[in-house]
């Protein structure tokens, strides 16, 4: 077999692995928690369709596309840290960067670099691609919450003020999003599913 | 909520139904079976990878992304068909028209056209984008046999000759990966994962 196609099936197997990583969200019909492929999945199918409420003039959806399908990858070894638990997050780049080193070294070098660089640019969120990766990224968990009766939301006790700090990306790249986000919020919040602020 | 953010996301909570549809395929790691949403997930990973050794000088790899990405959607209704059962697969393609009617018609009309366009695509198997979802679609359960100890060729007790005509889009449209794959079969009917031909 040629070097190239050994080196991308050894690293096919071994994302294999992300179908065991399993997230805080549940699933909409609350029989389980989703993985992250399943979470991988989702995003990527959402991201072309929810494009025009974007304001992003240069977004270019398939680049999206492939960066929501990796951008997960390096959970494989640094796990899923839950959103709305701070020491969860602690020392969760060094994780991620070393599983970064990890995982894309098992692939031949330029097809390594692409999915580093697609890795690191969604990680910046700086571009325009990077920032709508980003808001469909918090959006699809803060929609199961939505129908879940607030699963993650109660699991976290969380307040207002860290939804809105979360969601933060969904603002900035998808007012039109956002505008019916606060709806929800505001709703979660009488329910007693999201604590209302200090 | 304007109206086709309000359809957008009816279908995107409706989607979440594909994380509940088993496959027979296990995860490499034999711990339980793959959903239909991580195999989409896995296989919309593995098409940009593997495109160099497909023939098709006009694949358009971002469509065949979105191709992979959207192929299963109608397994929600007419659930997974086991590839080597020929009884589970009489009457599929009447049952999939049917759950695509209902599930892409949820969608704002132009976004329904263009996910059912390309199912459509992928089904006929026509175009040289399809023939190469076609061939990833197949070669990625085929890989977990591979390192599984052939565990849906047992499950079906398939013979050679069927393997051969399952895998038959991989040497149209990926031969170098067709030689790989011969390698692993012959490897397979030797160890009597696969039965030898009557």
């Amino acid at each position: 077999m040629n070097d190239r196609l050994e080196r991308q099936l050894r690293f096919i197997l071994e994302i294999d692995k992300l179908k065991t990583v399993l997230r805080q969200t549940v699933l909409t019909d609350k029989t389980r928690r989703e993985t992250d492929a399943e979470h991988s999945w989702h995003i990527a199918v959402m991201a072309p369709l929810l494009r025009e409420h974007a304001v992003g003039e240069a977004i270019d959806v398939d680049r999206v596309i492939r960066m929501l399908l990796v951008h997960d990858l390096v959970e494989i070894d640094a796990g899923d840290a839950f959103a709305f638990d701070p020491k969860a997050n602690e020392g969760k780049l060094e994780r991620e960067i070393a599983a970064a080193d990890r995982l894309f070294s098992l692939l031949p070098g330029d097809q390594a670099a692409e999915f580093r660089a697609l890795w690191e640019e969604f990680e910046a969120e700086e571009t325009e691609d990077a920032k709508y990766a980003a808001a469909i990224d918090c959006f699809q968990p803060f929609l199961h919450n939505a129908v879940t009766g607030g699963h993650t939301w109660k699991l976290g006790q969380v307040c207002r003020a860290q939804v809105m700090r979360r969601m933060a990306p969904v603002k900035e790249a998808t007012p039109a999003i956002w505008e019916y986000l606060l709806t929800v919020v505001e709703d979660a919040v009488k329910k007693g599913y999201i604590r209302e602020d200090a």
